[in-house]
């Protein structure tokens, strides 16, 4: 299949820079083709603004989704932009690898995502009417493609239990997993985080290999989060919220995975 | 009091423009200090990388925490960083304003985060022993100062409720308030979030007016949300996790609210 890595760090001979080029070599021998972003290589632009358009609306006051959508539909975005939005086409498969900064991805990252999501591409797609709000949450322009989260974390895995300080993981994680992975359409694999990165050393690296190939060998395989998706009946429309009768008394995050 | 507000939109004409240029009026009109942190004006640099030290640690490779570290130490640290972390210490209270874009802040504004949130300033910072780990969640060197988010989002408020698809705003935001503001000492008060943008017209706009700017001028006085201590008897050290006896049977982001 085809692997884009969308990989965030500034240091080459980091953690994450080998484990990014563990990743490339596992998936390589095993016959995929590999694409990396590595956005602080390229020099990504991390902030969206009027300049991701070629031309822009006339003399309107810039609007990040109104400025996106007049781009994208008119083959007016900056080439940058279009060549990652190529990229993600041509991927069966998108691994977002980054360190967990302040509880969320590198701005570096951040910034990819708001600018290739595009009005059009990743969002504002489908009908919204009484009975579906939009092609997103499980459908949209990437469903039928896989992704899956590589996270490092200096943190403990007991400081992202269930009861630990910095919330659990999958709910420090849920943002990302199903607001921006979710939404316009991947399925979404488990995450595979790394804790404690000032303790690795060689032997626990050897065991961060074993762990990743395994995860890199059966992404194919692998069963995606069971989230629910937003048109299939589970939710009121245009409300947004589940039905009575779906995951009853549940709240938060947990109540969004059948 | 003295008022820092980081405000991170675009488009000084949007009704974030708006909010800001009425925040700062109310604010001066009851006699406070106003500065305002305008990143996209400012044009600040989102991504952290080496060249946020004026001079490294030696040969050795990019490393974010130990060069913040250093820099942070020896006075090395890029003068726009410096800047702003002096705005914090001359602040009695912090206002971070944008537009909540694919569920987190703007990346120009996580990059201002990761950049001035030093090694030594907002994070290593502390004592870390079998009854401390560091001072934060509740202590650091931003303690005694309050903070709040000003939130704008396109989605509506059912889409943020409870059960809503995109989750509860305050899980959502949870990652900010509890993991970027609580973190280094703030006291966070209650967001203040205004849902479903694309229709704010003058009576709607003349509302959050009314709204914003009664949360303006108590900005003193009201109530911040209870997050837990860390350091205070809540928590096992250096597990981290809440001690059994201490919301019972509760886990997840809401465990850390008393």
């Amino acid at each position: 299949m085809n692997v884009l890595i969308v990989y965030s760090h500034p240091e080459p001979t980091s953690l994450n820079g080998a484990i990014r080029d563990y990743a490339v070599q596992r998936l390589s021998d095993a016959g995929h083709q590999v694409q990396v972003s590595d956005l602080y290589a390229m020099q990504w632009k991390a902030q969206l603004d009027a300049a991701d358009s070629k031309a822009r609306r006339g003399d309107a006051p810039f609007h990040p989704s109104l400025d996106s959508k007049h781009a994208f539909e008119n083959g007016l975005q900056s080439d940058d932009i279009a060549r990652e939005q190529d990229k993600l086409r041509w991927a069966d498969t998108v691994i977002l690898q980054f360190p967990l900064w302040w509880f969320s991805m590198p701005a570096i990252l951040k910034g990819w995502i708001e600018r290739v999501y595009a009005y059009g591409f990743a969002y504002g797609v489908g009908e919204y009417s009484d009975e579906r709000w939009g092609d997103r949450y499980g459908e949209g322009m990437l469903a039928g493609k896989r992704a899956m989260l590589v996270v490092t974390t200096g943190g403990w895995e007991s400081h992202y239990s269930a009861r630990g300080i910095n919330g659990p993981i999958d709910d420090v994680l849920f943002p990302i997993q199903h607001g921006i992975l979710y939404y316009p359409g991947f399925d979404v694999l488990p995450p595979y985080v790394v804790y404690r990165t000032s303790r690795v050393d060689d032997g626990r690296f050897a065991a961060i290999r074993e762990e990743l190939g395994q995860r890199l060998d059966t992404l194919a395989t692998t069963a995606p989060i069971a989230f629910r998706p937003q048109n299939a009946g589970d939710y009121r429309i245009p409300a947004l919220t589940l039905r009575e009768d779906v995951a009853p008394g549940l709240a938060g995050f947990a109540a969004h995975v059948a």
